[in-house]
């Protein structure tokens, strides 16, 4: 698993958000899996409970689905700046890595702002057809202002 | 044509405008070519139309003539944040390339402020000394709020 | 030296910092070094005298003593969102090396703010093992406006 995979990988990612190909997005998960949406802070006093959760692919596409319909009510975009992932280990065939991000928000009348910027904590690995998924993806937002508009995902 | 070499093409782009060295932009482009810049709008809503069009590198280079003199009346520079390439295929020797951007605009008194965040459709290809040129470059924005500062090219 | 280990290189820089591991940041440094802050109208105009100046690895060591200190009294963290190196020549084993980066600086209570914006000026050589330093890292800012607040690296 060499980084020009990982680039691949994380670009395919924001790529599916940002065009509003949000079905794709459960395709970049294992199932099972782990995605989580927590802060810094949170992280740093091992608090358990994040912003937003799903451990399985079906779960992912639920989220989808909900999105889809509050969609009706809001229109806003997003647009991904990932930068490079930072290997930090491997274990059982998965990678360990970290990969910031800056997310800015688009809202229907073409007002944009900084939204999150953060850090994906990830596990990546290869599944059976040789295809690299995330085993799992914690994003760890640096800030801690979220509103209740965190429906599409990070 | 590798991801390697884009990445170093989309660097020069980025460069020529943002160190204000706008007489290499024009040598980034074939010639014919096709220079764009719409929204996401417009474009999922098929209007033709967009913000800045040339077609010529004679044109892009009449953009930056212009340039310098509007510049004359206010100071502004750019800053860009490129992602990474996205190929999407490629036919006839060119590639579809799709990479996402975001632009600060610094005003002559050190004041920023994110300008533009959205993505460049592409099509690139080699000329005949071997040397990657745009054939297209379609710069899409996210927003929809543009004023008549966009004297730069995007 | 090529572009995979300048990004690499680029990535721990960024990592140290906006993980606030600070001690690791002096070690990412030649000894003797070259460590400026400055902005391009300084730079433009010929001006010596930066925001941040060290030419020493231990010079860099005594920032981060200070910033522990200061950190008591206001919270704040960086997150760097750090372009692609573009390589510019080669000379005597150093290889000067332009990279733009964009700042977002997050407070304590979450707010963040696009915090600077501008491009890394290196000389980058690895040392006798093997590892690339930093020899020289004039960080150019593309904004004038800093505040007493520049006390966590760039």
């Amino acid at each position: 698993m060499d980084v020009a995979r990982l680039v691949e990988l994380n670009a395919a990612y924001a790529r599916a958000i940002d065009n509003e190909k949000f079905e794709q997005w459960p395709e970049l998960f294992a199932d099972p899996c782990l995605y989580k949406v927590t802060t810094a802070e949170n992280l740093a006093r091992g608090f358990e409970s994040g912003i937003m959760y799903a451990d399985s692919r079906a779960m992912l596409q639920d989220r989808v689905s909900a999105l889809r319909k509050a969609n009706i009510y809001e229109r806003q975009r997003y647009r991904h700046v990932v930068g490079l992932p930072v290997v930090l280990g491997r274990e059982n065939g998965a990678a360990s890595v970290e990969t910031p991000f800056l997310i800015v928000r688009i809202m229907g009348d073409g007002a944009m702002a900084l939204f999150a910027t953060g850090c994906y904590h990830d596990k990546v690995a290869a599944d059976g057809a040789g295809v690299l998924k995330f085993a799992e993806r914690i994003v760890v937002c640096d800030g801690g202002r979220f509103d209740t508009l965190v429906a599409i995902p990070l």
